[in-house]
């Protein structure tokens, strides 16, 4: 079978066969009904293990690409009514073989104690607040609320972010700022106009995983970068750009998600030395920076928007509901993404701008986020001990946010306690998911405004035995 | 130089001339510094004219891909700064040809006369009625304003939707709705579920165009499927399906976008019958669905959503603010594209959706979409009679919705009628850029809700010389 394997790719080799044999049969090279070469053939032909073969054939069958005749060995499978859904199909489920979790995250029927989500519970935001926001709003006569929005969005609310980002060092000014649905879309719209399929892209390992899921189904090659606890790791970054090339490096940099780590100075200094050489971007996800009261180093801060995108948003301490985000960059960056948002959304919604623009400057938002963070904390340090009781190893001392990353000794891969956690009605995160290619991993991400429900503490005393 | 070039493709040869050097310029087969062969030369190893050489060869120039030296030739231009950016930019440029109304369209900036915009105007939508609804809906405790809505989309307004499809005969359960940021994103979610760079899609000539920079823009190959008053050609169609292998077929039914006319059963018929035979899916766009009170035939009416994704939007009849849509689907692909949405923006504004639901229970919007059938239809005589006045020719008569679509004699390429439009500050919409390749076009497209406005009379009497 005509497939190159590289065994030094970040990819495994079962990976690489079933995506080489799928896309010969996408592609008719391989017809239905077509025999492949036995694992035995197949694996001394490739310098691969017959374990290997036989994995990569068997999620082919999984995959509905592959048949397996009893004795008889494997052949291309005919095809489905719709084929071009089904040619799609593999590659979507790869693409979201993480999202079970979002999925789960996103229902609203409850009794579940999410321990693993990514935001903050609705009573700790200000519900009342927002919706007194809205009633005046919707009471003032200049509102607009049924035509379309600008391309770039709501003018004041960009200006108001240009003051926010003004005093954390970043020189952004309105016209390079454009409002988003939430910093998901921004990040996609990125994705969407940086880089096209069988693209190299350097990701946070671990890292955001909705964003993995997402850059896989646009086909492009992930590459891990490991995080220290001071940011990327510097010395494997430069290794692995002796082997790839990337476009971008998506990193987030103030209390990361999952480690609630923060970049330093000098790293954030060498990653863009290493951007200016190697020749590429850095998508900087600033997410939680409202969650961080603390004067601290961005990469947009050194760069200035040069070699950097810098994405952020209010859903974690405004509102997700509404889906206000928003990313800066470079004139022609800025000016190019605006197209790419006509084309894929048209506009966003001015309203949900202007709701956002009032908190920011009615006072209230300041108020929130330093509550908020008090809240964190206290909280922060209520799980610290919490975890600790149950035995788990704390990766480091959250300085802010609502992450603690953690692990239980003698488990290697937390999934399965993930699973145990769910028979029990809780959504715990485990590492394997916020890793670029799904590997197993011992840790776990405690969102620490959910840890502190007793069933969690009850859970880890009667899983890990103590 | 490696071109392989087809005379028999839909796309011009300048245009396949300059896509391949730029591919060959972005994967280093050609390097900064390397001579392109001299236009004679390239013109007979290819068999084609020096003249299409020439202009491929300036347009390569104008992208900053090739240096013309006096004298000397064209090579190979060095890189710029960011390379992963400028790599693209050709290819957004290209996408966004025909993006320019879109921004002036969504300028604020007034004072211009926007007949070329595809919306109603502020004052024809109820802006009170929203503003009044939006508080009520803020006073409601049970209001949800600061949490992520559910993957799908607010689950009471899926079942008004259910509701509504219903009584066009169309059985979408609400478990097959997916609820989208406006109909353009519910097209982008399909286009980017179900294409890869290279396939072929059909699309409506004259279509929605903001819909063929976007699939520009997915690096697929667009062939327009010529419209008639009755929908798709069928004939047309039939021919084109024995040169290529479609996809997906994007279409326009009910009070089409630009030409006004509405698909009959028997093309409706027809086109599921070739879509079957020749294996592509059908996504309609029903955008204008409740501008239209007569009973009319919809594919997904026949197919029933096995073959057929349908799409609909509150844009046009309630706001385009809130920018809710929808799409509905097989229940495989309703699942797949709520993944799609997930990772591209995680959830959808559940606020925005809960007004939707609210005017559509409360009453409001069947009151509010009558009477905007009413006005339409005074308008659309109106402008009828305006534009024969000033001398144009209508292509058929609308039987409702917001366009008439139109042609002054004598004039091959109604670009240059706009052009001069925009300098008396009218925005109008000319034929070009309804048509997948921006080829030349008499027709323009009219806002019958604008076009009463006297500054149109006047300059097209003007510029028509009557």
């Amino acid at each position: 079978m005509q497939l190159s394997l590289n065994s030094q790719s970040s990819l495994p080799l079962v990976d690489q066969i079933v995506i080489g044999a799928r896309n010969l049969i996408d592609d008719r090279v391989l017809r239905p009904g077509m025999r492949l070469p036995p694992i035995r053939t197949m694996a001394s032909e490739h310098g691969v293990s017959r374990f290997t073969v036989v994995e990569a054939y068997d999620r082919l069958v999984a995959l509905g690409y592959l048949q397996s005749r009893r004795g008889a060995g494997f052949y291309v499978a005919a095809r489905q009514e719709t084929p071009a859904l089904m040619q799609r199909s593999g590659e979507i489920e790869r693409a979201f073989d993480n999202a079970g979790v979002m999925h789960q995250s996103l229902e609203t029927e409850s009794g579940r104690l999410k321990v693993g989500v990514g935001w903050l519970p609705p009573e700790w935001m200000d519900e009342v607040g927002v919706q007194r926001n809205i009633r005046t709003l919707a009471r003032r006569a200049d509102t607009k609320v049924v035509s379309y929005g600008t391309a770039q969005g709501y003018r004041p609310l960009r200006e108001q972010i240009q003051i926010k980002l003004g005093e954390i060092g970043i020189a952004a000014p309105a016209g390079q700022i454009v409002l988003t649905v939430g910093a998901t879309q921004a990040l996609d719209m990125i994705a969407r106009y940086l880089l096209k399929a069988g693209d190299c892209v350097f990701v946070d390992d671990p890292g955001y995983w909705n964003l993995f899921a997402n850059l896989r189904l646009y086909g492009v090659n992930l590459v891990g970068v490991p995080r220290t606890m001071d940011g990327p790791d510097v010395p494997a970054l430069e290794s692995l750009l002796a082997e790839h090339r990337p476009k971008a490096f998506f990193t987030h940099s103030v209390l990361h998600n999952p480690t609630a780590g923060n970049i330093s100075a000098a790293v954030a200094f060498r990653i863009l030395q290493l951007a200016e050489k190697h020749d590429f971007l850095i998508v900087e996800d600033d997410i939680n920076a409202d969650l961080y009261p603390v004067p601290t180093t961005r990469v947009a801060q050194l760069d200035q928007l040069r070699r950097v995108i810098y994405v952020g948003s209010f859903s974690k301490t405004l509102s997700a509901n509404l889906r206000v985000g928003f990313l800066a960059a470079s004139p022609d960056l800025a000016a190019a993404l605006t197209d790419v948002k006509i084309v894929s959304c048209l506009s966003t919604s001015e309203f949900a701008e202007r709701l956002v623009y009032l908190m920011l400057t009615e006072g209230h938002y300041r108020k929130f986020t330093e509550r908020t963070q008090g809240r964190l904390a206290d909280a922060i340090t209520g799980t610290l001990r919490l975890l600790e009781r149950s035995g788990l190893k704390i990766y480091a001392e959250p300085q802010g946010g609502m992450f603690v990353w953690a692990q239980a000794p003698g488990i290697a891969d937390s999934v399965h306690l993930a699973t145990q956690a769910a028979q029990s009605g809780i959504l715990l995160a485990p590492g394997n998911i916020f890793r670029p290619q799904m590997q197993p991993s011992p840790w776990m991400r405690f969102n620490v405004a959910y840890a502190l429900d007793p069933r969690l503490e009850r859970f880890l005393g009667e899983a890990l035995g103590r």
